[in-house]
């Protein structure tokens, strides 16, 4: 096998549905050879790791630890799925400060075992909350951590496709800005259907508000979806696209979707959020994206519900104020 | 993408843990983007082709139907994880029964729906009994059919590597043949580690006897050990490995393992099952493996089990018995 780099990448969750899946991902992919998946549940990472060698693939050099320590040193690219899911009882409050306790962690871990790293991808949930709080922790330049944003996007392609009977990528350039699910700004005056603008079929018999409303709404629904057909959360999907954004990190092909990105420019500030980005050998980089008025302004109202969230997380004790960030991580002014 | 046909694969089953991952190997490998997924469990099919949708792949044309007809009609490649799971309760023979009525089944859709299809993978247990009994049903040449069987060889290899402290590929030539688990024969005569014969290791400080009976041990127990790290069969490698053999039979990479084949011929007669084999456009093809005297009274002893399990089979009335076989497939002399 070709690999892209022999750059270690280390997989953080990787006996989970979605992290054993972007182990798979990642070898299939061609990235590295040297792929160390790590998750604390041992019994469970021993098992991925064996169905790996049961794969057969050349030239592979998968190792696997539950020792954070030794899954970190000398990573060159790290993803994460390293969540922990919703259990029953558990208020959305809960959920947030176990996930944020966690990325806390995580940065910090990051800080003492790799901190040459050269990029992050945080895909928990909620994953620009997450991203952050890594971010903050870790002391890397904002560059260097991503958050996985694309599947609002790559469902609003699949949602349009479906009403308009084309294929999927005969619609191109659908992008949703800002935050995930109900918070999500969507972005009609980027995207073409079959070629045309999207934005000159909305409320056309081709397309009436009613029928836009009614996309959005899917899109939106779209992870609630998957959890009522199969019975658990997507993986696939998510699997499949973070390991993509780190593809485009090591250089390879370029990532085709929004990524979450620290921003701090234009009145979007000390928060991490969909943007238009580029992820390179740099890392991620971004723009504020162009649109009409309503779409601006359905920017800056996602924008506004991650400061909430935000805000939360500083008043739960788990992210200092604002102001003590830089103090933590120089890069952060 | 590039895909390296636009001819229609079916993958069989595709809701399960296996047939979605299954998906999601056949995209990423490249087949061809007429990938229909069928499963008689309509809503997790849609949330596994949902999924896909989600993970954005360029140029693919995904269909997904619980129909039988839709999906076979057209087929020119299926590979089938099909089969029932064991449930609390069951039998060893209540399974047995129950894959096999399926087996059956599936051989008599490819009849009636798909009978110029190039290549059938079955991958449900038992292999070697479901894809003889779908082979019979299905009226197809015996080049057509092929099992998944590199299993326990890709475990082999894992575990002499595991043993001698080496890189996965530094073990080459990992082969066993016949039936699976308990019943499989490991030939060491084909196997070199570093370069060296194994059969001149076996016995020596390096590899004693003790050492070797227990890497043997290791490889049966393979399969059970992931339910016992995983909580859950294998699927990641079941998958993976059964896509790979698709590729090969699309004129792709050639298939590095041995495959679960029609054999009739030097004594081995009206069964299936894993030799030496080469999988190429014109289906599978293969060879009785030389080896010791020990390996091929070892080899004979894993063909009288599975003679027994046919017969079983043929007992359960969902075989018939060989000598009306011509009658159902006049290939099979």
């Amino acid at each position: 096998m070709n690999f892209l780099t022999n750059d270690k990448l280390t997989i953080v969750g990787a006996a989970g549905m979605i992290g054993s899946n972007m182990v798979q991902t990642a070898i299939m992919m061609g990235l590295t050879p040297n792929i160390c998946a790590y998750d604390p549940y041992a019994p469970a990472l021993e098992g991925v790791a064996e169905e790996m060698c049961h794969s057969g693939f050349e030239g592979l050099r998968l190792t696997y630890t539950s020792d954070i320590a030794e899954a970190l040193s000398g990573a060159r690219y790290v993803v994460s799925s390293g969540g922990a899911a919703r259990k029953a009882g558990m208020t959305r409050e809960d959920l947030l400060k176990g996930n944020a306790e966690i990325a806390a962690q995580f940065g910090k871990d990051i800080r003492a075992y790799c901190p040459d790293v050269r990029h992050v991808v945080v895909v928990f949930n909620p994953a620009d909350i997450t991203g952050l709080i890594t971010l903050v922790y870790s002391g890397l330049e904002p560059s260097r951590v991503s958050t996985l944003a694309a599947l609002d996007s790559t469902r609003l392609q699949r949602e349009l496709a479906r009403h308009f009977g084309i294929a999927q990528d005969g619609v191109t350039g659908a992008r949703t800005y800002g935050g995930h699910g109900e918070q999500m700004a969507v972005f009609a005056s980027t995207t073409e259907v079959g070629g045309k603008p999207l934005a000159g079929l909305i409320g056309t018999p081709a397309l009436t508000g009613e029928a836009w409303d009614e996309v959005r709404q899917r899109v939106i629904q779209g992870g609630k979806r998957i959890i009522e057909l199969r019975g658990r959360s997507s993986f696939q999907s998510p699997a499949y696209l973070s390991v993509e954004m780190i593809r485009a990190a090591m250089g390879g092909a370029p990532f085709r979707w929004p990524a979450g990105v620290y921003v701090s420019r234009d009145g979007f500030d000390h928060i991490m959020m969909a943007m238009e980005t580029k992820i390179d050998k740099d890392g991620v980089h971004y723009k504020v994206p162009h649109g009409t008025a309503d779409e601006i302004a359905a920017l800056r109202a996602s924008y506004g519900h991650l400061v909430r969230l935000r805000d939360e997380v500083i008043a739960m004790g788990v992210l200092p104020p604002i102001a003590e960030w830089p103090r933590l991580n120089p890069h952060l002014k």
